[in-house]
């Protein structure tokens, strides 16, 4: 029993990848070239509210994992210990050859939308391209670090946008699952959180962590003799540029904000300008319009106010709604009171709370024929759930307003024109809709080539660029699709020639009969 | 911005453990000595069903942490450049040698309950005592391990219970969070799961990994101009002693199901035993029933049914139940059916379904004064949240059935004398519970030492002993608490002496006054 298990194993798998693959090998498909695509069926829904659309995250990491993965000595010394149950070895010395050889995923194509940018369901997020056995092998991380990323980096973005002016950020480390705090830490920031507690992954980033004290802070100092006061005297001492103080370890009103403002006037005294003051408990939207009264009335009109204390996006926007109500009966300018939170947004970012996983899959879409691409669909699947068979590219298209109106799907190697318009096919039925040429300003390709020839293909591109590209697609996109409850379905359809093949193969394989008499 | 965060930064941690930890230094509380208890507040409520007991993970992840968190060249570098709003710098160079000689966290004492072990809400599960600045920058990384491991644990508990003598798999890797599979999959083999389907933590604990194939293996066989029953033929030929079929790739019963049979007959001609099939989709119970008939009729009685599909504690007892009724509605012995059942359980047991975080705490209890701890309370909590201040022990008692009766937390120097009987104090209320010597037949001591003078004192054990710790327990609680719905709850107590110490504590310390009159 080893100490820890590498991060960089190439046996971060399922035990049926191998499986598979040495079967593969011993049947003569291994080598067969197909494609798999990688989508969810779903956005998130977590349960009061639902997203519209994802962003899409993570892709650095699976990069980075796959420029790394090897087999080491110890994973070939493990894999040779395996016995079936009838004694003999699980996997043979041809196959851990194999798999020792296969550093840089020899012969793969990893297809991806960029990093940051909004996707949608059922639409391809990546596509996978390459020999059988090697593809099965990559499907594993390739889930595990995508689905969590863009996971989180969707609930950020729903944070973001519901948190108008303030700044939202992620405290979540100490409920992260795990190791998982890195992956998530720069899936919220990427969605657009402005900052997080998360030293190492902000550092690491180029960003700067952000926290200020917790109750413990204060408890230290009353426990030791002290009182409220000396501790916040103190840590405005050793912070005096970026004192923000939390008010509820004692008692929000009557101690914490009268103890502050004393600070802040002796910190002002001596030419420096306090930042805030945090709430984590009570009723976060009255206490921070009462409190809000308090700083203006003391000179403070510029000292933010950062709420925490199980945050979601439903919360904020509930908060926002009873400040600007509570602020106005109290003769405040509701929006002055607004532009000042900030929100510490801990486990339920972190967690995606409401909808812990993203239910991404990764199917077999086509198998290279001697004649290009042969469809490959599974056939007991409901037409609903029924995957869109075929080797795919997709397309953004945006209307005369420059708003993306549809993600449009087509055969691998068609190229829309949409000079003479497009016809959009629904995916599951007869309905179709045309757009003529006017309707349409632009049609955007969205797969990139992410990984070829043993290399990673796409640049490492810092979290302002990431942020820069979401924020591009979500201003283009229809408010009702932004909608953080009963979001309007976005239109993810089909060329007329895919349409057709998706038909074509459909009928030549028809689905088993799901409603055979039960006996 | 690096490719990727160490593992074993001592930046593993939030920002404002950091800032409070060089103030502590700044104003001579850093080597104050304190004690924190680690406990969560209720255990896993999933909304349909509720916990009412974990099962403790996570140690082994935390403390290999520790023996090897340090402060790299690049750590330093990057808080170096860290600067305030004043545009000084944030750590100055005093602050940052003290960081780099915290290897080994001297000073440092973690007691906590062994691994394995059931731990209840509010009884601290662990405690960690030493130097104030230390303890205090501690906290993130035990939490972050502490609490996801015994979320998975305690799922994982949960779902072998339902699950009667049939295996449950751990098949959730594409959907955990990031690396989070690590820590997820050895969580969830320590709270009972059978074998998991993530080759490289299973193969590090010394354990053996588990799978088959999937419906792309079936589809890659077909879109290749062969069938199904190609596929499971030459999956057989690969694995002939460890054969699994996946049936529901076309239709389960009409096609998965005679080719599997046909394929086993082939494999016992040639002296091999099939293993089992596994389902996938439709109605998993009443395939099942079909499945077994059909299996029994053609002379493979003992050949498992592996169910899978979005399956959790609630969802398997319901399966059963319904197996119960089908199996004998078709002339089958019920049980006989059940017990050839396995279950592969994927994203509702990883990313803990219906309650995605554990709400464990780290809060301050109490600071060492001139004549020992002090205790140490926030005011402002509201009773029924309020932490138990003082340094304690915990202790589980076992009553003359040798069930375990109640947990009780005591003085830190307490030693509970059953001979004299015990007073069990309710921690909220005046309410008492007497039990004579009688009524106990042991009183045992729940924390150890798991990290004292810079080292690891908490041994690392295998996969199968901390199962056993598990059972043990499990057996020793009423069903009521075990039950998978409104469970009974547990009692967790107060000694005589720790509750005067408590009330003693909250009546020096009034709290506010939280119902004051808005104004």
């Amino acid at each position: 029993m080893r100490e820890r298990a590498q991060r960089d194993t190439l046996l971060f798998t399922d035990h049926y990848q191998l499986t598979m693959a040495q079967a593969y090998r011993q049947h003569g498909l291994a080598e067969r070239q197909v494609r798999f695509d990688a989508f969810f069926r779903k956005p998130p829904d977590y349960g009061a509210h639902q997203a519209g659309y994802a962003v899409f995250a993570g892709l650095d990491e699976l990069l980075t994992w796959m420029a790394r993965a090897t087999l080491s000595d110890e994973d070939r010394t493990d894999l040779r210990a395996l016995r079936g149950a009838g004694g003999g070895r699980l996997f043979d010395d041809a196959f851990l050859a194999w798999l020792s050889s296969l550093r840089g995923w020899p012969g793969i194509r990893v297809l991806s939308v960029a990093e940051g940018r909004v996707v949608h369901a059922e639409a391809p997020f990546a596509v996978v391209e390459g020999p059988l056995a090697i593809v099965q092998l990559l499907e594993t991380a390739l889930l595990n670090h995508l689905n969590y990323a863009t996971l989180v980096a969707t609930k950020a973005a729903r944070l973001r946008r519901t948190a108008g002016a303030g700044a939202v950020l992620e405290f979540g480390m100490r409920r992260a699952q795990g190791d998982a705090a890195f992956a998530g830490t720069r899936a919220a920031l990427i969605g657009g959180v402005d900052a997080s507690s998360n030293v190492a992954e902000s550092l690491r980033l180029g960003l700067e962590s952000r926290g200020t004290h917790g109750h413990a802070f204060v408890q230290a100092f009353m426990a030791s003799g002290g009182s409220e006061a000396d501790a916040f005297e103190c840590f405005a001492e050793s912070y005096p540029d970026d004192c923000v103080l939390l008010l509820d370890t004692v008692d929000t009103l009557a101690s914490g904000l009268p103890n502050a403002i004393a600070v802040f006037e002796r910190l002002r005294r001596l030419g420096h300008e306090p930042r805030g003051v945090r709430l984590d408990s009570g009723d976060l939207a009255h206490l921070a319009v009462r409190v809000a009264r308090e700083l203006d009335a003391a000179g403070f009109p510029d000292a933010t106010i950062t709420l925490s204390n199980q945050l979601d996006e439903l919360t904020i926007w509930q908060v926002r709604q009873q400040v600007e109500e509570e602020a106005a009966a109290l003769g405040l300018e509701p929006q002055r009171v607004l532009d000042r939170l900030a929100y510490g947004v801990g486990t339920r970012l972190i967690t995606s709370h409401g909808a812990p996983s993203l239910d991404g899959v990764f199917k077999l879409v086509a198998v290279e024929g001697d004649a290009g691409w042969v469809p490959s669909v599974k056939r007991s699947d409901s037409p609903e759930k029924a995957t869109i068979p075929g080797a795919k590219a997709l397309y953004r298209v945006y209307d005369a307003r420059d708003m993306a109106t549809a993600d449009l799907m087509t055969l691998h190697d068609e190229r829309p024109d949409a000079a003479g318009g497009l016809q959009l096919h629904h995916p599951r039925d007869e309905r179709r809709r045309r757009l003529s040429a006017a309707d349409v300003s632009a049609v955007e390709p969205l797969l990139e080539v992410a990984w070829e020839e043993g290399t990673r293909r796409s640049e490492r591109v810092d979290i302002a660029a990431l942020r820069a590209r979401r924020e591009r697609d979500e201003v283009r996109l229809d408010v009702g699709v932004r909608r953080l409850r009963n979001p309007h379905r976005y239109h993810v359809s089909l060329s007329e020639p895919l349409w057709r093949l998706v038909r074509r193969t459909l009928s030549a394989e028809p689905p088993g009969d799901l409603n055979a008499p039960r006996s």
